[in-house]
């Protein structure tokens, strides 16, 4: 288990997260990247409420930040490639191969996420504000296009670049899970066996019953928070 | 002059384009990692409406894309990454250094850019709609806070990790630049510094002077389509 308290890599998470994010929280491609990969890390937990010095390690207050004695550093896109070259497992070492991995990281958090946290957004955080209502379907019309673009690509291809799982697939997976309470993946045959391939690996079953563990070890305190 | 009819590098860019968007179409920041590092480059100028087989090239339809003999990819980040790669002038060769700016290159893209291109889409492309009345203060309030995370990391550096411009520089500065139409960067005084000392680089000049001299160019035909 790469769980390991005296591991040299550590990365930070929260204690606890309200229910409709439990399982999306970014730590989650950090840890699984690291299970991929086989590198021991321990978690240094955050309340929901972090100590304001926490900005000079993530300027946008949010989780996760890795270190490892050789770097600092936060985005878990820069956090699962920094992973990745660690081991040819998830990043080939050919120019192509790289860089058409890192490419997809890139894709799948500026050409996908943010339509698809929009709808996150508007279900979650804005329910009941008039603008999301009249925005909600517009939203759902712009996340699907870009749903169809990935199915479009993907075709019948097992991963993003054909037979080898690379941080491409990392990222792409964890961005198509936040619309998990809507059916909008389903709508792609391709696409909804692709999420369920990547959430079938190991690695990302143990990532995420870890992730889930520590919330429920603090429900209490969360609950009461 | 990096732009060279006979150079092995070759960009995907737009003929023309409405001009509230000239100068932030995204090939401008090839063009200014390109000019950075000294390479010369060819541009596949293509209109608006793309062939359909574009798709097979760049999956969600965008420019640019870049290809070199050695690898084809897409999506800005990876391509000036990969640019950046090729001398130590926009990527330090040490590993903390060189994951910073990559890490800065994914903060512009994923924590910062979401947030002001909603205000774009807000102001030239669903004005008059009554979600994007109702949304605006919201989403201003919402632009306003993450380029208030960025001045506070900035303070009073010179670049995003002090006196090194980078990979996270080109993507940051041009991401600040989607927002122009407000007054938005001009209310942080050492944001505003730190967009116009970008802005001022020899090297960014001549990638957006190429750009706009595109449009400039293909004037009559993009007004008449």
């Amino acid at each position: 288990m790469p769980i390991n308290p005296n591991a040299s890599i550590e990365i930070t998470a929260f204690r606890w997260v309200p229910e409709p994010v439990q399982g999306l929280v970014r730590d989650l491609r950090a840890r699984w990247a690291l299970e991929e990969v086989g590198l021991d890390y321990r978690v240094r937990l955050l309340d929901q409420q972090r100590p304001p010095e926490y900005l000079l390690e993530q300027p946008f207050d949010q989780v996760p930040c890795f270190s490892d004695g050789k770097v600092r550093i936060f985005e878990t896109g820069a956090i699962v490639q920094y992973i990745g070259e660690q081991s040819e497992v998830l990043l080939p070492r050919d120019a192509q191969g790289r860089y058409r991995a890192i490419q997809w990281s890139y894709a799948a958090l500026n050409s996908v996420e943010p339509a698809l946290l929009n709808l996150v957004l508007i279900d979650f955080f804005y329910t009941g504000e008039e603008w999301a209502k009249l925005r909600r379907p517009g939203a759902e019309e712009f996340a699907r296009l870009k749903l169809r673009r990935v199915s479009d690509w993907l075709g019948d291809k097992q991963w993003l670049e054909g037979g080898r799982f690379t941080i491409g697939d990392v990222m792409m997976v964890t961005v198509l899970r936040f619309v998990r309470h809507t059916g909008l993946v389903a709508g792609f045959p391709n696409l909804d066996a692709y999420l369920k391939r990547g959430e079938a690996r190991p690695a990302f079953k143990r990532a995420l019953a870890d992730q889930l563990a520590t919330y429920k070890q603090h429900e209490a305190e969360g609950a009461a928070a």
